[in-house]
């Protein structure tokens, strides 16, 4: 199947469940059978951003950086499924000019959730001081102002979260409708 | 047509033919009906390698963050068409064993035919020792031991070298046949 391409970018803060939903959208996306790539921290660490860290300048180039594969995967009919803090509107707005398709997702969990889960002990560290820069605490968070898809996080499975935004993608005919079930 | 990704690789010193060869393929590809990008240091700049200059480890990461992409798009039945002086053999094999269909493509133009067309006066100023870390002057070109395809430029069209390529991607079933001219 010869499909449009389109780049799903989530955004949210550290802890919001954008992986979680990205990798849930991942396997669904698969199964319609579409050409699907997932970037995140770590999928594009080790061949595109090693090199930098965590301030301004460094987030900038990051998301530039997944703004350029993303351009031209997407151009090129891939489902592009983007997951980063991305805390900064201008660098979230490049990547909405510059792929194809591009519908930004706020994954718009409340701080207090995500430091409430804190799963992997950055918020404590932050409250604490031992890490700088940290979005939310000590470094902005810039929400979105007309996002394609807003998801509330809280109460809701990871299921429905996704399952959201796979309608919307029907909705916009850049996915096939779901096989119904087979009877029987 | 969903068709089989593929990573042309283009290397060889400055001034080679490199980018001639490559826009004349990519002119062929898309008349074939392939998804194509062409990727060079022209086109990856602005978004993937603007930090970067001309030292060893510079020069390193730039293959690594292109090769990055080749394998994104190439896995993803893309036609990706590599041109880089690439001078060293580690980073071509990181690209080799990265990418989808590798191919590598030694434009093996002699650096004395290369210097003597200077077309952007490069050689000279390298020669005039204006210009460091220059590939072929003063920092070493590792030729391709094994390459799939080595082509000689003098004496020969920029057409005929694409043609060259072309019957190798057609004998590896990666694109179509051309299509035979209309009678009258």
């Amino acid at each position: 199947m010869t499909s449009q391409g389109f780049t799903l970018w989530l955004t949210g803060l550290s802890g919001a469940g954008k992986t979680t939903i990205a990798l849930e959208l991942e396997r669904e996306l698969l199964e319609r059978g579409l050409r699907v790539e997932r970037l995140d921290g770590d999928t594009v660490r080790q061949g595109l951003t090693r090199d930098l860290g965590f301030s301004k300048a460094d987030r900038d180039k990051n998301i530039e950086r997944v703004t350029y594969v993303a351009k031209l995967l997407s151009r090129n009919g891939v489902a592009v499924i983007a997951s980063f803090i991305s805390p900064y509107r201008a660098a979230r707005d490049l990547a909405r000019s510059e792929t194809t398709n591009f519908i930004e997702v706020h994954v718009a969990t409340a701080i207090e959730t995500c430091a409430a889960r804190d799963v992997k002990g950055l918020y404590a560290k932050a409250f604490a001081g031992e890490l700088k820069d940290f979005t939310g605490v000590d470094d902005p968070y810039e929400a979105p102002l007309a996002p394609e898809i807003t998801l509330q996080t809280e109460n809701v499975s990871v299921q429905e979260s996704a399952a959201e935004v796979l309608r919307y993608l029907e909705a916009r005919g850049l996915i096939p409708q779901r096989e119904p079930a087979l009877a029987g």
